[in-house]
């Protein structure tokens, strides 16, 4: 069973939702996903303020002290080795009705999940039809907006382990629920920050560490030859780290091996 | 006070929610919003039409028996002269965590809320930097992620009524809450479904009546230039019919009026 704190308090099953809160009606909020290894929560302090910069740019009211009381209060509960630990933002209730408004008392959910941290040895990518947009809040904050994310997962879902997206440009963007690395060379590559992606807390740190396992880091304008040319292709997210990708639709990519960069994310967690 | 369905009877005060629900997790639903004039819901097959194509695409679970139970419910409660129907429906909850997934038991919300039939005189529109993506589902259905809405609404909002949005080609796509249409002589043009909109319900009654305006319908992709250019320019949507835009950012636009149109409309629901 999971840990569900609700607006200041520690709850057993449903929550007691306003039916007009904005984070239910209309994708009008904000989350985080964090792993949790024995009571630690990982990067908390980089989650928390990627939530606040993608609220503030919102404007969905963010009380940091609130939500450090109810993270506390969770963990204090934690029951699990290893947990996921969610924590939902949403704008409140608007009135009246309009897409614009400031919300008066906004929504804060944080849950503590049992969470398998026992990682694919490897996955297979097929490019979706549906692409990032590059112009779009959706596509570059974490915001409760998901839809096209899970609709490109679902595309690709016979075929394929992940959903490879580009953007409008036709340029590689990300996957579904990580940034995508590759390494070619001595260089360590991912998309940048301005190609349609959400800036993921693993890929900002393997690229500020990347100088130590003698890779050099590059934020560019990636495309799919440059995927099919790789030593070796990665995907990257908080919960998952660096995970190899072996194919994209029906082709073989680069063998090289990851080691390093993986033993390095488990090392900046504590897990090695 | 609103009157409030979920999952099979009236409620008083909050939603009994499962934390979990991907419709607040993450926008995973869709939704339709219904004038209500005299316990009449205006158009109601035609929403219930399009709720049912975007649910199926999305592969959330659609029980049409269930949706005009609760609607037959709501409507007899109804207190308002003039109403507005929500009605929302997620995907539920998805065990085990993973973007791909269907959902067990589908979340069903229908809400009936006073509503102000005054329809402003016109309205003022100005560009948003948010474009529309062709490619995304979030902008071809009525999801529940509306976080780009959102912000395209935020960003004009102290120079603008509402926001023109533009789609990845920079052609014109829809406002933030409604369709875009154009009078050019005795044409009436509106972009194409496939720019990235909205296909409205006001939008489909429209050009399937043009020609009892005198007034040829076409679906085009239109640009900027043909807004600058047009005898009439103005907004559609089932709650507000048809709104004249006077002003594009700092330009007027043609002033030709559209009385006929707007009479159309409200013949068409039962309102003259």
């Amino acid at each position: 069973m999971s840990v569900v704190w609700f607006n200041g308090a520690i709850i057993e099953g449903p929550l007691q939702l306003d039916p007009a809160d904005r984070g239910l009606t209309l994708g009008d909020g904000v989350f985080e996903t964090i792993a949790v290894y024995d009571d630690h929560a990982v990067w908390l302090e980089e989650h928390l303020a990627r939530m606040e910069g993608a609220a503030r740019e919102l404007g969905i009211g963010f009380d940091l002290t609130r939500i450090h009381d109810g993270v506390a209060t969770v963990l204090a509960q934690n029951k699990f080795d290893v947990a996921v630990m969610r924590i939902t933002l949403t704008r409140g209730v608007v009135m009246p009705r309009a897409l614009t408004g400031f919300g008066e008392s906004p929504s804060l959910l944080i849950t503590l999940s049992a969470f398998d941290p026992s990682h694919p040895t490897s996955i297979t990518l097929a490019v979706s039809t549906v692409r990032r947009n590059e112009t779009a809040p959706s596509s570059r904050l974490k915001t409760l907006s998901y839809i096209d994310n899970i609709a490109a997962a679902r595309e690709v879902t016979d075929r394929a382990d992940d959903a490879l997206m580009l953007n409008a440009a036709g340029h590689v963007a990300c996957t579904t629920i990580g940034n995508v690395f590759l390494v070619k060379g001595d260089r360590l590559i991912t998309p940048r920050f301005d190609q349609g992606i959400l800036c993921g807390i693993a890929r900002a740190k393997l690229l500020h560490h990347a100088h130590e396992m003698q890779l050099k880091p590059i934020e560019a304008i990636v495309t799919l030859e440059d995927v099919f040319l790789a030593d070796a292709v990665f995907r990257t997210n908080s919960l998952r780290l660096a995970t190899p990708v072996t194919m994209l639709d029906d082709r073989t990519l680069g063998t090289r091996p990851i080691h390093d960069i993986k033993h390095k994310l488990e090392t900046l967690i504590g897990r090695t």
